[in-house]
């Protein structure tokens, strides 16, 4: 029997491994990866620092290991170049491999930040172990950081390196940080409690041009104001990975579409995590991940498991002002009610009826979000 | 056999009747109304005043015409009280009809205003033509309306009141008009234009209660403000009349949850238009409901046929300062890029990559809507 095939090793690759090793200790499965197939967390990697964990601690375990204790075949350095629907095989840089059912946990890819200048290349990028280690390297003695983009990512990046004792700079198109997710007042809430430790906004901006200068950087942003840095990260938004799925006809849109069975339009072929699209969603964010992770290996044990998601709030662990948001759906009819203090924003999303559709809360409100998230309707019923 | 039954004489159930005679002149057709089945275009409701057409004039056709022009058995006034699924029949306060395949075109419902004190019940809102005939008629002589809500229906009432010479305050929860759909700028150069012909805006505001005074009302607001009107129209929202459909035991969330075959969740049993939820969208506007209203035809003659949908702009008649938006897709990495003059808005929301994802364009830009939209990716692809 051919094995099950795993193309990629994040959270989605080895969460479908995990869980259905749970449930099937022994139908084959083979996991390719094109990295080192470390097992960590990435939501870890915006805020390692703060606790100080090393790139090496952050890894749960290697490959090696990974193999033994899923009991699975694991290929690492290996690129996929091609699916071949019809013949259920992959061909990768490293020979041709054969799948009765294959996943794709392919991930997603950061937006290039655009920059020209002759030091466009030196921005950093993390949306991996390996990128992490890499940055953490060059993050060695060096004071002020520029980060661009004031999303979740951006934002938990900016907290971590307060925390490890640098100078933050963000540079943000938005009015606030995480404008598509928060009313104006929950994100003015987390910039102040950022600003108050020494984060230097730029809303409204992006960046033109990077040039060197000295040991480190200028920054041009689009107004012609200048900003130094000895280090710029880039975290604008990331992208789901399409293109290998695409090229083979399975179909794709934002995401790779898949139905609530989490297969995509070709038989055999499921997809799972950032590269996903449900229903018109794509959530690259951990709960839907691992929700999906365990209903996939559901399924691929002979049990079919229509997925179903319940009100997850996303939490921004941006540790000196916390964010909880659940997004209204869209064009729900509904307004922001929004309380606050000097501790916190709680902005309700209330339909015209009183209820509740969705939240963000910061600071000491996060705490409510258990609760109210329970009073929210399900995300997929 | 027993004949296709539609239920409900909205653009939804008429559209699905028309379209499917186009296709099929045999297959006999009943449908269901509980109203008097005249044929009409329920966006013109909010626009006949500027265009001087009455109550009568707004129905192309009443029940017997359409009943003999689309060779279908039209029940005006008659209630569906239960479907029963597994009987392929509806019970109605007329007594039981047994259909072969089911087509829900329910329609919304208007969001109560909640309002208290002893003249709640005069506030009127508007949903179907019977609706409109009594308050235009109850609108002869009065000078001040007061609408209850800044959506899309409240703007464009607020602009036909004002072309109808009268006066028009808007009461609405939101920072500015529209505010689900564009972002500020947009929304306030909408509020302004209307502002600048005399209508009086209360936003961040709700009502609390109405009472009489005199041949009026006086609207005491959740700051205690106080707004004098002659008439009162409530535009606060619509939510998809699902009862029916839960009751009889078919999966509903915000809408009645259907497939891209708009079947729902049982067999043979389709929803359309504004009551129906595909892949998480209840898209209560006519371009939408023209599509499903094709592809439901389709299906029912035979032809089974997916919904897709492409890029749909939104199109607000306020003629005064007309707004025409597609909005980003939910969760989108992106930014509103503003621009703007005296004559209107042009709001793109741009991917990091550059790409096109959504727009919001005001004034003498809505004229580039169909250019834009031709950009952006479809809303289901």
């Amino acid at each position: 029997m051919n094995p099950i095939l795993i193309i990629g090793a994040g959270m989605a690759g080895y969460g479908v491994l995990r869980e259905f090793r749970k449930r099937d200790a022994d139908t084959p499965v083979t996991l390719i990866t094109a990295d080192d197939g470390r097992v960590y967390s990435k939501p870890n990697l915006s805020n390692a620092l703060a606790q100080k964990r090393s790139p090496a601690q952050l890894a749960a375990m290697d490959a090696a290991k990974a193999a033994d204790t899923y009991r699975a075949r694991i290929l690492t350095e290996t690129r996929v170049m091609a699916i071949d629907p019809a013949g259920h095989a992959v061909s990768t840089d490293g020979g041709d491999l054969a799948y009765g059912r294959l996943v794709l946990a392919l991930g997603a890819d950061p937006f290039s930040h655009g920059l020209a200048g002759e030091a466009a290349d030196d921005v950093f990028t993390v949306n991996d172990l390996t990128d992490y280690a890499l940055f953490r390297a060059a993050l060695e003695g060096k004071r002020r950081v520029v980060i661009l983009g004031g999303g979740l990512i951006g934002c938990e990046f900016a907290n971590d390196l307060l925390l490890g004792g640098h100078e933050v700079s963000v540079v943000h198109l938005g009015g606030w940080p995480l404008e598509r997710l928060v009313p104006e007042p929950a994100g003015r809430a987390l910039a102040d409690a950022l600003a108050a430790r020494g984060v230097d906004w730029h809303f409204g901006r992006t960046g033109r041009t990077v040039e060197r200068a000295g040991e480190g950087y200028v920054l041009t942003l689009d107004d012609g104001s200048r900003v130094r840095a000895d280090l710029i990260l880039s975290a604008i938004g990331l992208r789901p990975r399409t293109g290998l799925a695409r090229a083979a006809g399975i179909e794709t849109d934002r995401g790779i579409v898949v139905d609530r069975g989490l297969c995509t339009s070709t038989e055999d072929v499921y997809a799972v995590g950032d590269c996903a699209q449900l229903e018109g969603l794509v959530l690259p964010y951990v709960q839907p991940l691992l929700i999906q992770a365990r209903a996939l290996a559901a399924t691929l044990a002979g049990e079919p498991t229509p997925l179903a998601y319940p009100a997850m709030p996303v939490v921004v662990k941006t540790s000196l002002h916390p964010v909880a948001v659940q997004p209204p759906p869209m064009g729900a009819a509904g307004h922001w009610r929004v309380e606050g203090d000097g501790e916190g924003i709680r902005a309700l999303f209330l339909a015209p009826d009183g209820g509740l559709l969705g939240f963000a809360l910061t600071g000491r409100h996060t705490g409510e979000r258990a609760r109210l998230a329970e009073q929210v309707p399900p995300m997929l019923a």
